[in-house]
């Protein structure tokens, strides 16, 4: 008997559970599922004979070591800043530990001391990081394996609303955490393009889009993501002239998005004076030039030098930003203010699906000849729990999980999915799921 | 005899180590000068009998404890960050202090043990922080007995370059810290404008100017400064409708310097990869999109809307940022770059004199009439030493030492020069000094 310990039961981890649990009799799993909400972890686990569920708050250092001891391998879903605290005890204690989340310095550091004592520490095991170094890693492993050379990488994904729910006019809804999709970018971009490094500030991100078509899925804009240099020693590809990660959103999302940055909306270095005071309307009225007589709406045309017929002023105007409604109690800063106006505006409704949209595009040399290979996967939710942000994350750990309690995984030390021991047996898993990319391929 | 030591003995040091000097024989004092070089402090005092130059290293305790000893009061005019240090060693053998610089909490939280024993710590006592809290509060304690009532104050200081040596397409050339004026702005500002609390983020920054005359001398262009709510609670003036602080420049400047932000050339967050192999040409290339075979002074162009007649691509190329020069070394961020590309051109020549703007805006009402009330101070440098940047530093603090030690001051704490017993004595000095303000007023 295998003892699973699964610290977090937040909406990432829903359709892990689910996952592990259908298997736990085949394999004589017990799984607890640890959160500071035990109604949340009990929900979860719908009274299953092989779970239970406990409260666990991660500041309590004594709990942990009692969880952790009764364990075999420990799962933390918690967030990212809290994995350290849990993988030191992991050491203390010999046990493997496996997460969706990047890997700090701090996680890094352990590397030694984990190889040394026979554990795997597994990170970067979910969407993006997870399933983008795998599906990545597989192309460039064949590719290479053949004798081919890369030229250009570009790689995007987005969390969107599917299409058959995708009705408002931004064609987005929060899939994730709004607050991520609000501070979006405001470190600015890097990547290398045809040899030469580029820099894009945060003012100019939602400017500098391309747009791209994903198999039938239609079109989708691209913003830059904050570093992609660092993805060349990740991947290997060290001697690339291109290499590109951004963020898909559809058409005009980013262009409309753009004039609340300008404006100065999204900022949340600082807060407001007087937030308690204000409506939507004089809350964006703060952002723009005194209107001396005009109305708010043509202001703001002006100063972003708009007009009130183009789409973007529709789809500022649809968030009911030039409302007098009263700002949300407790909001402070700029972004906060502004989550807080759009969050109903895009909220995904009951019974949408969401939509994980993922693409690498590889352009190499093989025998003198230029190919581009374009590599996509397309999930859709199942329904409001098993969405597709949840299977993407939620599901290669567990099948991580379950590959390395069957013994697949040799390899041992901090590690992320970008060796086939790692990412074969996980994405041959994840394919009869739905969670599978075609392949293209032309010569150019 | 009174025993005087000046820590420090940078640019802002010299006028008002001259002025000391000056009137050592008929007062009677002994004026130390420390600096980490001893030679600049040499420099400072000519020889002079009643001054002595010693090498001091602010991070030496024991050599602060004796330097302090010696002295009845100190002046600190090292960067402000070290001045809760020598307050502390003030405070411990109990002398009086004065510096430039603006209060910060550190020094705030002095204030009761130096009123207990006696002490006056007078800070921001140089032009901006000081003359522009003298010459306001001179206006407003006079419009104030009058019963006028406050509607509206704007305060406006610019660092510019004298008239007879404006000769190049910026109007401008640096008089003082480079870094600051590369970097200024990046927290965005605000202020109240009849009644409306205004925010602008950096990117909006310098598009967001007001143009004002001053005097016989001409147009400038106002940028708003950090934070102008604040001088409501320092003026007493918290009812007011309308409060602005701004920066001048002369007209276009702004502008221009705008396209340098939108590019993101004055970010100094993060550094550039290859920043040893850029040129100026391929530097600004950096943060463009791609060419596509185009040159990129045209790229540049499209990319901000503008044209190559255009004044500001005009001004942009006379930097010299589209040529083929090796990047300087040890430039890593694009603030420091751009910087280094910038500070040749806009470098004071030999000869060249500077200017201080300063001119307050007020409007109140008085027996049911409305007025307004301009009170402008422009004063030109005499000499590459005595620049009006270091007379309007250095002869506010110099005096404020004058009278203090003639017994004029009263007052003990740490102190700002906002009541009449500090501003009255030091503004009458500073007038015959050609430190004054010329006063108009108008009913509207």
């Amino acid at each position: 008997m295998k003892h699973i310990l699964i610290i977090g039961a937040g909406l990432s981890s829903s359709t892990m559970i689910s996952y592990l649990l259908e298997r736990s009799y085949d394999y004589d799993w017990k799984i607890v599922v640890a959160d500071v909400n035990k109604a949340l972890a009990e929900q979860k686990i719908k009274k299953h004979a092989n779970a239970s569920a406990v409260e666990f708050d991660i500041n309590s250092n004594l709990a942990l070591t009692t969880l952790v001891a009764a364990a075999d391998i420990v799962v933390s879903m918690l967030p990212a800043r809290f994995h350290p605290l849990v993988a030191e005890e992991c050491l203390k204690q010999r046990k493997h530990l496996f997460t969706a989340s990047y890997v700090s310095p701090e996680m890094q550091a352990l590397n030694d001391e984990a190889q040394e004592k026979g554990l795997l520490f597994m990170n970067e095991c979910g969407v993006d990081p997870g399933i983008d170094h795998m599906s990545a890693m597989k192309v460039i492993d064949e590719i290479r394996a053949k004798g081919g050379k890369f030229i250009s990488f570009e790689s995007n994904t987005g969390g969107l609303v599917a299409p058959e729910f995708d009705n408002n006019p931004w064609n987005y809804k929060l899939t994730w955490n709004a607050r991520n999709v609000i501070l979006a970018g405001q470190s600015g971009a890097r990547f290398l393009h045809n040899g030469n490094y580029k820099y894009i500030p945060y003012n100019r991100l939602f400017t500098r889009t391309d747009r791209l078509s994903v198999l039938d899925y239609g079109e989708f804009d691209v913003y830059a993501n904050r570093d992609s240099l660092i993805y060349r020693k990740i991947y290997g590809i060290e001697d690339i002239a291109t290499i590109f990660r951004g963020t898909f959103r559809r058409p005009g999302y980013c262009e409309a998005y753009n004039a609340l940055i300008q404006i100065g909306l999204t900022d949340d270095s600082y807060e407001l004076v007087n937030a308690a005071d204000l409506t939507n309307r004089s809350f964006i009225a703060s952002f723009l030039p005194e209107p001396e007589g005009k109305e708010i709406e043509d202001v703001f045309c002006e100063y972003l030098g708009i007009n009130r017929e183009s789409d973007v002023f529709k789809k500022i105007e649809w968030l009911g930003i030039f409302e007098e409604s009263k700002i949300a109690k407790g909001m402070k800063t700029p972004a906060q203010i502004l989550q807080s106006i759009i969050e109903p505006k895009w909220k995904l409704d009951k019974g949408d699906l969401d939509m994980i949209v993922m693409q690498h595009r590889f352009e190499y040399t093989l025998n003198s000849k230029k190919y581009r290979r374009l590599s996509s996967m397309i999930v859709i939710g199942k329904d409001n729990t098993n969405t597709a942000m949840s299977i993407t994350v939620g599901m290669p750990v567990a099948i991580a999980i379950e590959e390395f309690l069957n013994g697949k995984f040799k390899v041992r030390g901090v590690q992320i999915p970008v060796i086939p021991e790692l990412y074969e047996p996980i994405l041959s898993k994840l394919a009869p799921l739905g969670v599978e990319f075609v392949e293209e391929e032309f010569e150019i």
